[in-house]
């Protein structure tokens, strides 16, 4: 038996998330159905993060084990040959240790959200993208953001299914920049509570179209009540962008 | 009577091309549409560029003539309000001289070609980009495209259908470079041949591979001959960007 690490990059548009529900298609189904067509194996796949319904991924990690004597690259190719036409591919694949856990072992993860700043409606961008209309000021975002970097208590921004022992995380960094009509948000942390990324991303866009300031948001972490909550970003313009393990 | 000047992007997966088609939907005839469901109006919208099938434009500059009396970004609001879901967005609209037309006056057209060299399926990016498994070597891609830039009779890069009256072009410029995984060529002209840029786009992938050497893509351009193309890159990674006017 071999356990072996993939980095799988996804489009999140026709899945229930990244979780396997009974109510639709999940990518770890979507990867788990890949492998048994491969091995005939039932494996289970752990992934470092369980994103949402329609959140993307470009490098997610994940660990499996298999039985069958297979090369990386070989295993790599075959699970692509058989996802299409669900969109998701393996980017990359090695051997682990066989103590790797994708989820436990994960030190920090990191997020974008995009949100296209215009009047417009998305083309190209459709479900890759939150629209904002409402003319954004990336810079005020940006600083009233760096309130929330550090150890606290995120219960603001925490949903209600959150399963995390704990409301208290520490945020990492966290950064907003204009680059033509899309505003670009970065953050990590070594986790998240479930919809914290989305419900801050939803509260600085408020405070980008200046419906509140940056005192509003340093209000809306102290209070450690959603009802303090401004709003949820929709899934469309998030992405899990990596995992770091040391 | 205003005459219009639009600038619109589009995601041309689901379209049989700019061009109005007996064969199915195309973005003309949805804008057309768009602007009849507003006035009431029949109207006739110019583009500055027909793009194929499955080919993007970031921005598509056209006109049309309105009869009843609006504002420019009411127009645009309307339309925009009355396109969805066709992926169609009128990015601006502005009130343009009478005489100005949209193909006949442009002096300038330029596209992106984006490959993404990798494996790998493509997820987010399917439909939008050309994947090339074999690596590609984009600066020998960049000095062998150096070769076409200049008046050519471009020949061996023109398709069977194209209508132009000479096969003599001028490009303007073209570029190769690379982005992490994606390889991303631009190219400028006054004007372009049917299939021009996929065509030179094909030939310089076998350059990026090895395939061919930067002189037989030379000797490719002066055999003036179609029989002497390596081949058509496929539709995906187009977008027609910008149309300039003096």
């Amino acid at each position: 038996m071999t356990r072996f690490r993939l980095t799988i990059e996804y489009d999140g548009r026709p899945f229930v998330g990244w979780q396997r529900q009974a109510s639709g298609a999940s990518v770890q189904g979507a990867i788990e159905a890949a492998i048994h067509a491969v091995t005939g194996e039932t494996v289970l796949v752990y992934g470092a993060g369980r994103t949402d319904a329609g959140v993307h991924a470009r490098a997610m990690v994940a660990h499996v084990d298999v039985e069958r004597d297979i090369a990386a690259y070989r295993l790599m190719a075959a699970i692509n040959a058989k996802l299409p036409p669900a969109p998701v591919a393996i980017t990359d694949c090695t051997v682990a240790d066989p103590e790797f856990h994708a989820r436990f072992d994960c030190t920090a993860r990191s997020y974008q959200y995009r949100i296209i700043n215009r009047r417009a409606p998305l083309t190209v961008d459709r479900g890759l993208a939150w629209r904002v209309p409402q003319p954004l000021d990336a810079d005020a975002m940006h600083d009233a953001a760096q309130l929330l970097v550090g150890r606290h208590d995120f219960t603001t921004f925490r949903s209600a299914h959150c399963q995390s022992a704990s409301p208290v995380k520490t945020l990492d960094h966290i950064s907003v920049r204009r680059d033509g009509d899309a505003v670009l948000i970065e953050t990590g942390a070594r986790s998240f509570l479930h919809h914290q990324v989305r419900s801050m991303v939803g509260c600085l866009k408020l405070v980008g179209h200046g419906g509140w300031s940056a005192a509003t948001l340093g209000a809306a972490l102290a209070a450690r009540n959603r009802a303090a909550l401004g709003f949820n970003a929709p899934p469309d313009g998030l992405t899990f962008l990596t995992a770091r393990y040391d």
